[in-house]
């Protein structure tokens, strides 16, 4: 099946998207809006994406000592895609979008992130934006994120810095006020910026006129100290180029410097970066902030919300940023696959394997006619529509969360602050194992950089990475999100599931599986309460990472589970007969691994944390 | 620990390969000579691999239109490989050689392989004189053989076509008797060869004199027509340039030319070639062969053994190969462990989770300290020490088979047949695994080519790709190995495994995992018959992979149990520690993993195979 026809089903005939329209802030959408921006998307995709995937692998971004390197494609499927309005959709009318939900935009993302993932399609500046859009000023929303929108500006997410990737609390980048007035500048209140900043995305390019830096740091306090922890982070806008209060560039460079590009695996469409704020190389306003030292007076950035909330503010858009990081895993996964199915159906090799064994004698097959080459088809297909739905199925609870009545937001917050490490990391890791299987299917070529299958799992590698670790994950969900609110996030989904599993009980042919699910659904409960039986901590979150894994693979199967109860009992159209597949693939093979995860998770095993470092 | 050391304790305290001077054939040896034997190889892998790995990832191979240019570092490695003389370390003194055991010939591999597979040390070439020993007349050792094992040629093996990679019944090399006289050769029966090969390592490159391919061909019968199936395939030796009986070039280029180089993800250090044989770039001695057609003669090629039996000569270096590609995926998994543990050891980020979980006031600690890192660790540990001491184990078994009494050296047959499907494909799909967590542990950071870990992963994926992908492999276990001689391998196997569980359930510190073990294997014997039960091959092989990636972890799981076993209870040196941690690393969460695997295996489950093909 090809994207768009997978995506209809799921949308449709699964998710019901259409009736988005029965809300009022979706009043004017129907099936036939959501299809136009698909077909702009699918076109955009096909055209200015996909032909140019392996050239920006090959063609990474260089500088020049002065500006930063592209090749000509990449600027040219940025322009398609900022023509397309894209960057806006999900924006009020009146703001100049479309009110495009949050599914939709989500869904339309996958025909960019198929054809050529690290071209990229606006995901980090629409998240820079909407995070000024819920925490900004006026001022900010009009100078700011108003030109991300429309594709003027481009937006990043400055959080880590090199000695501190993962650990936010040991933030070291410092804000000091801007003078005796820097309460009254219309932007915000204004600060200088010093401090280094690892792994920026598109933290330096030419795409767009200005690139919008949104920078975590920290402001000493009177003793001139930083707190500790991430109690005293706070959130700045550090425009690459100053602007006045329409957004107009003011023909000021600000301080913030690119010290290097990272040279990476994969992804290399996209420049990754080391900047450093404030460190003399762009001195901005001289006069006005000191820079006494020589070193300048620091890169000036505006506060966004108030001082020591700046993680808060980035964490509200962080459940959509890593359902973004999940779309991608899912779409990369999908691209493997077709891949792989378009050359197991045309490459001829052996024989069919009849009941006594091979018979040289007779022609070869095309290579889909072997068993194990299914097998790792339809494995690839389970992981990665099975990712792709729960993706879908997240984006929608945003929807629901934003426009739902209050009780149904409410819930849909918490499902998806369970689901959230869940929609990250699960297609991270197992569509990373799918795109190797694309490569296994096409033997010694698919370790040829003439297939496009090798790039797929380099790129894909990132996603593991990425907007939280595996580990932060995994700690997140058992440390934090099964716990939260006396663990009704943990119950609400167990009642979903259980609503699930109640519908495909009353089905002869999904009976089997909806058993096989309750089971597994009781062994999770029972692992997390025994992962917390002692109530200490270094005990339960040891085997985060294996509870994960287990968590995951339940909220696949259900979700497999879901989207085959959409299929009718019996159907015979081969696409219906390829869900129902999945689903029974998910059930009988991947569902009983989770046994192996859990019974580490249950008995606390102390095995690996007791290791002494002198033992490796 | 370092990997000096754990060969240490692998081969002396486990596996007492010191004894193996009790054989005549080894008599002069004690482990003197193989320490002086390591540290040879320890010194030239510091010196002249470890340095050049990434240049060599770098600097690929590339083709001026005369020549294949190779990195001048690749040169001075095989340079200082060559001049250590470990090529035919193993052979006769008689002939040169210092009759080292193949046990210490493998173990002396690691050291290249770790710190950079891809340079490269002489396994093909080995390989290929390994084969002309046994299949090849005196002339022609004395002409090839002899020259490989000096280092003066190199050697191929060229089996596969563009059409025909792991479907070698569809060779369509031909060779047709080279004139009259064509027996009369000193060399051998002369053919005329004309096909194209593909995947060739090595297959054209200046590091020696001369390239000596042995290659796979059809000789047509009377009516012209090639046997189908395997039983038409021979062997011929195809020099790329022709010698005389001393092996002394005659100035005569063969028409051996190469079509292309492969690019590839990664062992970029090697070249990999498409090779035309007889397609009249180089024409050879035309008078003589004819070549009317005005392409040329045909490339010249020495039958070696008899017409029809080239498969049977190949199997019979195919265990050795399977080691050595089992060596370079356990050595590649170990680089990464290395440089994980190094990392770990020294990135300072985040703090302990104590029984309430982080204190962010405290200072940060190095990242070993992390449950999760030591988890990652411990994994790496637990796969890549455990594919080695399997790989050590086989490889002592190739010498009991060449220096044991008739009743051992049979067994040591029957159990490489079976085992050898198991070291191949196991180290090639779980030090993947390995390799990943390496990269995992580094962060952001892994995924930089500023760090040597995404390396490793790129250069790792091929193990489950060359000499027989992971679907023949398992075809092989399930559909041959475990059957043959009415499962005389298999029983043979179940005694070694169940004597050492009878051991280990004598030790209280053991007798957990030996009792695991003996479930584990009952699981693995009764999936066997089950696979079998309705006697149809496509039913029973149908979920091969599943039940290689089952009997993999169980003979792994063996493995620890068995190396436990040599670490005295009790024992408290950081070494034996670790030891203890990996064996219960594997019982905890490893072994486990067979449930799921098994469970479609036994019920012969049709989820996959039955798919069609219009519902992927």
């Amino acid at each position: 099946m090809s994207l768009r026809q997978t995506l209809d089903f799921l949308l449709y005939d699964w998710l019901h998207a259409d009736r988005l329209n029965e809300r009022t802030r979706f009043a004017e959408h129907s099936r036939e809006t959501f299809d136009a921006v698909f077909d702009t998307c699918e076109r955009i995709a096909r055209e200015r994406y996909a032909p140019f995937n392996r050239l920006v692998d090959t063609e990474e971004p260089r500088f020049d000592g002065e500006r930063v390197i592209l090749p000509r494609a990449t600027h040219e499927a940025h322009e398609a895609y900022v023509a397309s309005g894209l960057l806006g959709a999900a924006q009020d009318y009146e703001e100049g979008g479309m009110q495009l939900p949050f599914t939709v935009e989500a869904a339309a993302g996958t025909f960019f992130a198929t054809a050529s993932v690290s071209i990229g399609s606006g995901m980090l500046t629409k998240g820079n934006a909407n995070l000024l859009m819920v925490h900004g000023t006026e001022a900010q929303k009009a100078a700011f994120a108003r030109h991300e929108f429309s594709g003027r500006f481009s937006g990043t997410m400055a959080l880590s810095e090199p000695q501190a990737g993962s650990s936010l609390s040991d933030v070291a980048t410092r804000a000091t006020p801007d003078g005796a007035d820097f309460e009254s500048d219309a932007l915000g209140p204004r600060y200088r910026l010093r401090g280094n900043k690892m792994w920026i995305s598109a933290g330096e390019h030419e795409l767009s006129e200005n690139i919008i830096h949104l920078v975590l740091a920290k402001i000493p306090g009177p003793d001139g100290k930083l707190v500790p922890g991430t109690r005293g982070i706070s959130l700045f806008i550090v425009p690459k180029k100053l602007v006045d209060a329409e957004g107009q560039l003011t023909g000021e460079r600000n301080d913030v410097a690119l010290a290097g590009l990272n040279h990476k695996l994969g992804w290399r469409g996209t420049t990754n970066t080391l900047l450093n704020f404030g460190e003399g190389k762009y001195p901005v306003r001289a006069q006005q902030g000191g820079g006494l030292d020589g070193r300048g007076a620091g890169a000036i950035g505006y506060l966004v919300g108030r001082p020591g909330e700046g993680l808060r503010c980035m964490f509200h858009m962080m459940n959509e940023a890593r359902i973004g990081i999940g779309m991608a895993a899912a779409s990369l996964g999908l691209a493997g696959y077709y891949a792989s199915l378009d050359y197991a159906k045309n490459r001829p090799q052996g024989r069919p394997v009849g009941p006594a064994g091979k018979d040289a004698a007779r022609p070869q097959v095309r290579i889909i006619e072997h068993a194990d080459i299914k097998r790792m088809l339809l494995a690839q297909k389970a992981y990665c529509e099975g990712a792709l739905a729960l993706l879908l199925y997240c984006a929608q609870l945003v929807d629901e969360q934003h426009t739902g009545t209050p009780e149904a937001a409410d819930e849909a917050r918490l499902l998806l602050e369970v689901l959230t490490p869940i929609a990250k990391s699960w297609p991270s890791e197992v569509c990373l194992e799918s795109n190797s299987l694309a490569i296994q299917i096409h033997g010694g070529y698919g370790y040829t950089r003439d297939f496009p299958v090798e790039q797929y799992w380099r790129d894909q590698r990132l996603n593991m990475i990425h907007e939280g670790t595996h580990g932060i994950q995994a700690a997140d969900l058992l440390g934090r999100k099964v716990l939260m609110e006396d663990g009704r996030g943990l119950a609400l989904l167990m009642q979903r599931i259980d609503a699930t599993i109640a519908r495909a009980a009353q089905r002869e042919d999904l009976a089997e599986h909806a058993q096989a699910l309750a089971a597994a659904l009781q062994q999770v409960v029972a692992a997390t309460r025994s992962a917390w039986a002692s109530g200490d901590a270094r005990e339960a979150l040891a085997n985060a990472v294996p509870y994960m894994q287990a968590f995951g693979h339940v909220v696949i199967a259900w979700t497999w589970l879901d989207v085959a109860l959409a299929v009718p009992q019996g159907a015979k159209e081969p696409a219906q007969v390829g869900r129902l597949a999945c689903a029974r693939y998910f059930q009988r093979y991947e569902l009983p691994k989770i046994g192996a995860w859990l019974g580490v998770v249950a008995s606390r095993d102390p095995t690996c944390a007791e290791v002494p470092e002198e033992s490796f």
